[in-house]
């Protein structure tokens, strides 16, 4: 198994890669206090694709995403001293409810930054679970600095969304739940598709998977113009967005590949694939039809890229991360209706 | 274990009540064609009723409901000849799909009863599934005899909806899901919640859990103005509804449980319990918000129980099933908005 350190260029910090044995404490913390997603099979969606898809719900995770895994595995590991001081977070919404929730679990007082065009139910699930929210403004202001200032003002325990040891082990805890449920329906995976934002998810499952001795690629999926993990796999380096792009999938609006979580999605993710709003729409009704699941835009690219065919599934066997299913009952109302 | 023949008033017919053996039958007949769906856990519902409560998502079963296990447990035992004559059967909608689907994969000719006013959704699924759709007027037609005569032209194998030894069996299998991943979580069930229209899925889950040794009381749930079992069970006589009452659980307007079911039935459930349409609606916006479920009315009258304090399942672990999810989105949406 290799291990090695990552020396992040911000800030100077020295990361240690996750091994499977990160992934598997953070599975042992999570156990009790996460839900243990099933796999899901759908006959209509495998005779829709002529594949054997297997879908990931992680919509049904304790705050309705994958978020809480990372930030449970992160703030559970924290002293007493760092609990009392508190967390601070930045978020679109999803690691916000994650670190709200594992925060109240564990009696932590938790500020989280988000943006003032975020989802009303994601940003009152955060406020109800305890936390205290400050608002930016997603085109003008850094969230970052202004999360780095108020937890350097408090002496709070910053808890970065995707830039973390933890929070990538806590999320590969996905990875490992797929490879086992996987082993045990006696399904060969040949690939498993994630949509990314910072790369978190992605980088997770694909060190979950790596060490399970699975052959599945591992792919990444992201809104058109945001397609930066594509990019930057394919050119090797990380590379932004185009600054005024706009998207739906509001969970995923990272302006570029996290640089710890790049450092090992480069060298083990197959590839990237973006699919269009219209496409995360119909797959969005779809999941409503034909699943019977509630998923939020950034939580159905996956969904989107096999239904679409931006990714062809035909004749093979491949896992779908949901994501998320944080939507706002008007806008998702209007997005199933066609 | 008892094993006791039940005569049937309607038509001198002797039928068996199916014993644990039939229902493991019905469950190998079902493997690798039905979906064994997963018992799921939300801590935001435990917590919400302090209890444990477990669900049992048969909206993620093929077609949306649980009834496609008693149509392909009763149409894979049919002779060749009889599948060359074809399967007649009546529906609100689900029970329709469930044939329809079977049929399909059979390739058996299927022909449906289903009222006019039935949801768009289940309409164009059962015709998209290829079978031939008769409508019927709820209010001034008899769509038992309607099936019955046509049935009788064609020398089609009828398939009832609730009333039948293999159709209890297949909807059985539900129990046994729910009593063998109760036992693999360590839970000891007190009870488990199923919605009522003719008693079907109520019987089997039954059956299933009295012969698991399970303790587990089986409460029946049904919309106000539609509660004819729990009328009955009280009453320890079949009842029916009062003409003209309304509801928009549109799966479960029979107009009294079946007698076959009912046999069951009275020896078997703890009793019946009924939840308003306001109650309903409030527990299909909680499924969309808080646990990412599709439910149609009549899949959440067992949520609504527990959500309204019908049934209080505070310090109590409870299994709810929730039994359909084929809700169109025009109506879904004015729910859930509130």
């Amino acid at each position: 198994m290799e291990r090695w350190l990552h020396q992040l260029r911000s800030g100077g910090l020295t990361m240690r890669v996750p091994d499977i044995a990160d992934i598997r404490q953070a599975a042992s913390r999570l156990a009790g206090v996460a839900v243990r997603t099933p796999l899901l099979q759908f006959p209509t969606l495998d005779a829709r694709i002529d594949g054997r898809v297997l879908i990931k719900p992680e919509v049904l995770q304790r705050t309705g995403s994958f978020k809480f895994r990372g930030a449970w595995n992160r703030l559970s590991q924290l002293s007493m001293a760092e609990r009392r001081a508190g967390v601070v977070a930045w978020s679109s919404g999803n690691h916000a409810q994650g670190v709200a929730a594992a925060a109240r679990i564990l009696d932590i007082p938790a500020l989280i930054v988000m943006p003032k065009d975020a989802p009303r139910l994601k940003i009152e699930r955060t406020e109800g679970l305890g936390a205290k929210v400050i608002f930016y403004d997603r085109i003008n202001e850094d969230r970052e600095a202004i999360g780095r200032r108020i937890a350097a003002d408090r002496g709070a325990v910053i808890v970065p969304p995707y830039d973390d040891p933890d929070i990538v082990a806590g999320q590969g805890t996905v990875g490992l739940e797929i490879a086992e449920d996987a082993g045990r329906l006696g399904v060969a995976l040949d690939a498993v598709l994630v949509p990314a934002g910072g790369g978190g998810l992605a980088a997770g499952t694909a060190l979950a998977l790596g060490a399970a001795m699975s052959d599945a690629k591992v792919w990444c999926v992201e809104p058109q113009g945001f397609d930066d993990h594509a990019r930057s796999l394919a050119a090797g380096q990380r590379l932004g967005n185009e600054v005024g792009r706009q998207s739906f999938c509001d969970a995923l609006l990272a302006p570029m590949p996290g640089e710890f979580t790049f450092a090992i999605n480069a060298a083990r993710l197959a590839g990237g694939v973006a699919v269009s709003d219209a496409e995360v729409a119909a797959a969005m009704r779809f999941a409503f039809e034909e699943l019977k699941l509630v998923v939020e835009p950034g939580g159905a690219v996956a969904l989107a890229a096999v239904l679409a065919g931006r990714f062809d599934a035909a004749g093979k066997s491949v896992v779908l991360i949901l994501s998320g299913g944080n939507a706002d009952p008007a806008p998702f109302c209007r997005t199933i209706a066609g």
